[in-house]
């Protein structure tokens, strides 16, 4: 488990009887682009059907704050924060969905799932 | 039957023969978060297709106001919710998306089904 | 036919050789609820596709208006004005969603189909 | 081809290796009542899959003009419309949609496609 | 590779092991009408699947850009630029929604995609 | 005092040493029309400087719903349920604004104040 | 009173001692451009403080309907409509606003007042 | 000061010497119907400028959980919440405006200011 | 008269005699930043009442296209079109507003009017 | 001119003569709470009637991103950025409003303004 990965923090689920689904809106991810040294801003949309574990909301919500001044590409991140959910919490299914806000009048939106549709 | 069922009441469904749907939706959901003791709020949406009974009103809304001083979490208060009317209610199909409010900028909804899709 | 069937009204199908489809809007629905006395408000969309008849839609707020002061239960109002319908249209496929406004804070839709999904 | 069609015009689609979708929407169609004489309004959505043709939208346009004194029913005109762009541009598929602004508190919307579903 | 294509530039998928989609909102496209002359403005939606190759956003901007004096039809234009991104991107999917501005009160728009559905 | 006025109850005003202001809307008023002999609806929306006295809100639904099967134009409902507000609450100033809803194509609103502006 | 004007008819303000405002919304507005011949479309909005009359607002209909055909340039179908109530009314006060659908990516909006601001 | 106005606390103005605004949106308040027994819903805005205190945000949520429980009417919560404010913070200017979400269809704003309007 | 202003065109004002509000957006205004070389995007609206003369349309619409490949700042643009507005017109008054799409995350809007308020 | 100042640069406003509005909207301000050590986040608005001088785009989004991991309370950060820009610019006018993000289901919103009003 990395360094970032650790501070996440779990707890166990108590209906892993019934496949069921958790949406999580953090409408308040902040990184650095890497080549303009520039703030980045987004809404990451985490839905997932928990096996074992559930994540916490507030070890999550500091676990994105450990983004705010790395440099790190969208699709990178997007990627990357996937990986790292799936690592800690072995979910049946997890889709991020990262709404990047514009810049120089463009838009992006990455959206990973795994295992990937 | 527990304490919190029995205060829900039923109807006979009167058109048995026909598979429908029946959509509630209750915006003004409270209970307390067991952690810090803060409310929580949340809208709760059910949607159903009823076998031989249907869910009364004001019973349903009795029922949620029970919670209203209960310490309990997002995802356990939502399956608690769903048990307690497919144990009253027998029903077809049943769903039931809990929306809570957001949080430290961070904002869940889950969703449950009965049988699980 | 019952009394309140026949208000409604019907025109050929100029294109009975086309699957097609006509949806219906009506905001304006009012009956009183059996318990209460209270007036009840709702928005009736109607969707069907038509066989040999379509609805005359005159006669469709005419036989709407009939429920004005009938004291009705939602689930029940939703049902028998699908089999109303049913019965003078013979439609190929015709859905009716009824929205009914909050009440207590809570809001409830019936939608029903013919045939049964 | 009758005189409504004569005035639609076509060019040839560069791009007829592809199956593409080509949406317009024109808001600005009014005809009128052939009951009441009143005029009415409504906004029409063509989507299609051009073959070896796409229509020209300065025609589209002055071809829905033509409507603009005639007296016709809903159902008639979408069904009538949608058969005249089907004759002019044998699309690999065609839809309408007609969505007519309120009267009498009531709102209808007619769906057709080519060929139908 | 021609002119317009050649100022697209590409960076390594740095997960080329999952499928994942990204989603570009171009709101700012702009190009001429070859027939009356008159400015066209659009959105361009990107929506598409990499393989070993992603666009960069600025240069994307770039292309998009060279277009700003140019004549060329809406159906052409979305054809022209689907396939220049085929052609550089070698994507696993592709589809561009090229929504254009209303003239005579007419909107179009254009949905190509690669492979085609 | 009149019928209809009778059915309004007042609460005394627990700080009359403070002008404030109450407004209250109600969405859903019900007529009909003395020409037609069609149902209207609208939205009324009361705002009020309360003196010494206050208006009770179960019984203002009641005082409304006793126009229900009443033949009344939309000018004259406005005002005379302005005069019996007026009467029952002898108010330090009230506007009323009744929103109809459209018929033919064509919506109304009036809007009467006490003292007039 | 000329033949436009003679469409119009009013009714008796039956509140004359009190000063309230009516306001009439009629989205269905339509006309003919002088220029290029082609059917404008357009909302009228009319505010007005009635004196001894009201204006009945299916004659209003029928006046505007009038306009169907007419070539006239926005400016001034908008002052001339505002004289036309003006001179049937003799209200203490109207403004007319009068929004047209855009043309060539346009919109344009009049708004005349009697007696003027 | 009574035990309600104990919970609030306040920090130092750092800039009493220019009149300015704080506006705080609290759409989570809830409290008991004196008359039914059932909960109440409604979102209190605070608007101040001022003197020498400042409210602390986290004390005003506490202070307002505190009616959680308590059976009060709308327009008497509305006086007392500004008394217990004004008497805390001596504020150059408050308005309280408390929006109460719907019962029996009707809807009710109670807008309260210091010094009056 | 430069350049830029021989392009308007303007006609006689009909009711010179009635102070009234001419609005007209334009929602496809685009020029070039100075110093980036990149094209920008804005929404321009006039506002005026006139004296003599009013501004034809498409002669606006051309005017403005003769920014398409300027290079200019923000408040230049609006300043130097409020003056070759009123250079033409001869207005009672004009008010020019033009928001200028988001880059870098920022969005400004100028607002110049004349004579200055 | 303290360090935080220093970073601002301005332009010389090239139409002294004319008083007339600027509004800049900054949605992506962030700083931290000075308790918590959580980020805050903010929309800014700034609007002014500049005198000798404008600011510089460019370097306002770098004076913002300064305070983007420093602690300091929401009425202070307002205050303080507000007269740093009236250090700077001397501008007949400058309001700042700052609407920052719920924390706890509160929002605020601090407005400032120079001269006050």
């Amino acid at each position: 488990m990395n360094d970032f990965q650790k501070v996440l923090e779990t707890f166990e689920n108590q209906f892993p009887g019934r496949d069921y689904r958790i949406e999580i809106v953090c409408p308040e991810f902040t990184s650095v682009c890497p080549k303009t040294g520039q703030p980045d801003f987004g809404t990451l949309t985490f839905t997932y059907t928990p096996d074992k574990l559930c994540v916490e909301l507030k070890s999550l919500k500091l676990y994105l704050q450990s983004y705010r001044n790395e440099g790190i590409f969208y699709e990178n991140i997007t990627n990357v924060i996937l990986d790292d959910l799936v690592a800690v919490l072995s979910p049946r299914w997890l889709r991020l969905e990262a709404a990047f806000s514009a810049r120089g009048g463009i838009t992006e939106t990455v959206t990973v799932e795994h295992p990937s549709a």
